[in-house]
């Protein structure tokens, strides 16, 4: 049962409580003990049988904020409002664009995963990829420059240079997420309502510029990206979607991915070769150069992670429909930017609750270890954010090859998630676990009261800029993240 | 621990008995029955914790033959001989090629899957895909005239009409399995040895030959795979498989799709999409038709089953390579014609023990029902005789959907079949599992001792010639293809 339900029938049956007193009293079978061991140590040494219930007191000392919006009228309803406006949005790939028109960039702007940071607070991958960026957009001529420039602020012409988070700008981007004018945009659209999302074009593992990396094979891969790859993906996106066929629906592959050993964060392998063989006959039929069309089609094949970057804004596209309902405890984002992770609420609008960072527990490339991993990075933990990645690790097992743990513990870690959800997705579905659907809704209150952090999973840059990916593992959000959107959650009960 | 682990580490410590008696008087804990449940039952009245140990005689009253096979001294080393064999065995694709060059096939000779039939004893599916072929290769106008030089058993002008197992060729095809002079087979190779087997290129679901179906569409179908499609797949095969990269790696895609959700059966997505993931840059720079190429692809991609046949011609490449192990108790086919159900063990040569082919229980396609469905048919069991398929099902629980069943059904699946099999698979690994190996190769004494009969799934084709089609479920081999080969395994010792 999710916790909103269990509060529904808990609402509904005011005798429950009293039913649950009356078993408890009336069998000597067994006894149920919460909290502290003590009490059950004893029982157990005079060999009765002993239920344990793991309790603790609310993240932070948040009892009476706990308390305050539990009692708040709106909630029930709140909650089930946002959650199903979340679960009904629909997923289609509508075009490719450049960010320039589609985001509307001039010269000097910069999107970033994760909350608003300055250049002076931002970690080492993100500088990099700013770096890149740069470079890239032709700002600077070499590192050094671009560092300078970025540092001062503003561009050689005087233009102010400004950052800001790719979220408010309906807009995601994996690991640092650096989003520049000339760089070209998946559009994901809801067909229902029209409204669509925005993420940038995967550039493959290694030394990539999300994950700081600005070196010459870096910035080449993204001028050929924007120069071949998204115009060719711009021409099938659009033949396909306007074919009897109709758009490529992402969310469908989505659901299917989970039936594939994906979970749609760091394995999309399925995922990627889905998407693939939608778009070939499409690209086989544009008339384009063959060279060029095989690229593409090597470039997509050869990276596993491409479709990371469709189920990002598909992600993102229902959570923003959960946002803004007064009331509601539901998470609709999670997002870092190297140096804090934060979340946004439904019931608090576009305030964002951040600490600290953490570094995930994982893998390492080669030689790199634990003092080489920048904090936790990037708007990819929208996929947790939804219901899938980490919380779905269930459906994929072989990623533990990838981030770390066992098979068992990913099967753990997707039971432990339903404690923290407001719904079972119906749409995405874990075979394993008898097609149950994806734990999908994260409610503050619900982390708050047990403790349970979100479990993510995400691969790791190196905290010198131009390092690149060291890793990949398991991380959580800080817990005062929660602690601090439960307080202003209350201060929203009047 | 595997069946022949067990019996070597019994043979390596003979005082293992004598401990198992000591530690069963020496405990009033718990008592192990065997068995019968009375006892057991009059146990746990008393308040005696009671361990149920599955016993049942042998299969087929077969005591003496089991106890002399046990005792054969060759026993043990054969069967690690032929397993080990079967698990070295690679498989990469090596060329597509006219059956009628590559299994030196002339006009009159079918081959089916199965152990060998008349056209007398064939059941409507088999008899369906016969005249579909007759009717492909030019040798008959009618369905009727087909039916009419089939049952004669000669051409027009007088050539035998002959029949014969696929498996006899080093072939296999799905369901009836049918191949004749005129379609192209893939061609799977190991490169140590150099050895090779064939199979059929897939025609996708529904109204097709390997279902008994053999309306115009189908015979329509067939010139086009053999105009257009074996051609131009010819054409990649050999180009990829002369180029840097090498050969296509059917053992490593087969690998990778147990990561993916599939089974190697009746689940072949992810196998399909990495096949053509594989093929799509060398269809793009033949020079061929664009329009041809599309087609090519459209026909690849809308067939999830595309795969089954290279997955199977691997299992039998790998199979093949434990044959003729003097001793060896190792299954090395199981094949249904769809009249009847054949194994063939190492030790034993090409003698098929054979018996009546069951009718699957499963889910049916539209308005078709149980009595609808022909028994089972096809060579495609060589999957589960390999370990995949019906054994891996854990790494597929979505082919519950498919076949019936739940996702616990397609674990305790797997888990029974370690106790038929000899080995863990090193390559094919489980990641639901703990990435444990898949259950691979079927000890027929093992069978004739636990009772378990090997688990296979599969399509159902309907029993009326023509038909096509009608589902898909689990089925078993008739225990009395195990009872013959224990008697004639036991025949082989002096």
């Amino acid at each position: 049962m999710t916790q909103q339900t269990a509060d529904q029938a808990a609402q509904a049956d005011p005798a429950q409580g009293e039913q649950n007193a009356q078993a408890l009293l009336a069998g000597p079978q067994s006894i149920v003990t919460v909290g502290v061991d003590l009490f059950a140590d004893a029982l157990v040494a005079q060999s009765v049988d002993v239920q344990r219930v793991d309790w603790r007191p609310p993240l932070g000392g948040t009892e009476a904020e706990v308390q305050k919006v539990l009692f708040d009228a709106r909630r029930a309803e709140a909650n089930a409002t946002a959650i199903s406006r979340v679960l009904a949005t629909g997923a289609v790939l509508v075009d490719v664009r450049p960010a320039s028109e589609a985001l509307e960039m001039s010269p000097g702007m910069f999107f970033h995963a994760g909350p608003p940071i300055t250049w002076e607070r931002a970690s080492g991958p993100l500088r990099g990829a700013l770096m890149g960026a740069m470079l890239f957009e032709g700002l600077a001529d070499s590192p050094e420059e671009a560092e300078k420039l970025l540092a001062a602020g503003q561009l050689r012409d005087g233009t102010p240079i400004t950052l800001d988070s790719c979220h408010h700008h309906r807009a995601v981007g994996p690991m640092a997420g650096v989003i520049s004018p000339g760089m070209w945009v998946f559009e994901i659209a809801d067909p229902a309502t029209g409204r669509s999302t925005f993420c940038s074009l995967n550039e493959g593992l290694g030394k990539v510029l999300r994950y700081g990396a600005y070196g010459p094979e870096v910035v080449d891969r993204l001028k050929w990206m924007s120069a071949v790859l998204g115009p060719l993906l711009q021409q099938a996106v659009q033949r396909r979607a306007g074919s009897s066929a109709g758009p490529i629906d992402i969310r469908s592959i989505t659901a299917q991915m989970l039936q594939m050993g994906d979970e749609g964060h760091n394995r999309n392998r399925a995922g990627t070769m889905m998407l693939i063989r939608e778009l070939i006959p499409e690209l086989l039929e544009l008339g384009a150069p063959a060279n060029d069309v095989a690229d593409v089609v090597r470039f997509c094949n050869g990276n596993d992670h491409f479709y990371l970057n469709l189920v990002m804004p598909a992600c993102k596209l229902a959570l923003d429909a959960g946002r803004d309902v007064p009331g509601s405890s539901l998470v609709v984002a999670m997002a870092r930017n190297g140096t804090d992770f934060g979340i946004q609420v439904s019931g608090t609008g576009d305030q964002w609750f951040t600490g600290p960072a953490q570094i995930p527990d994982g893998l390492f490339l080669g030689d790199y270890g634990r003092e080489d991993a920048n904090p936790d990075i990037g708007d990819s933990a929208i996929t947790e954010t939804a219901g899938i990645g980490g919380f779905s690790m269930a459906a994929a097992p072989a990623i533990v090859a990838f981030v770390g743990g066992t098979a068992q513990l990913a099967l753990s870690t997707t039971h432990r998630m339903y404690d923290i959800t407001l719904a079972e997705h119906p749409i995405m579905q874990i075979p394993i676990l008898g097609f149950r659907g994806a734990p999908t809704g994260i409610d503050v209150v619900s982390v708050v009261r047990t403790g349970i952090l979100p479990q993510i999973n995400t691969g790791m840059a190196g905290k010198v800029a131009g390092t690149g990916q060291v890793g990949a593992g398991l991380v959580n959000p800080p817990a005062e993240c929660f602690v601090d959107a439960i307080k202003a959650l209350a201060a929203t009960i009047a």
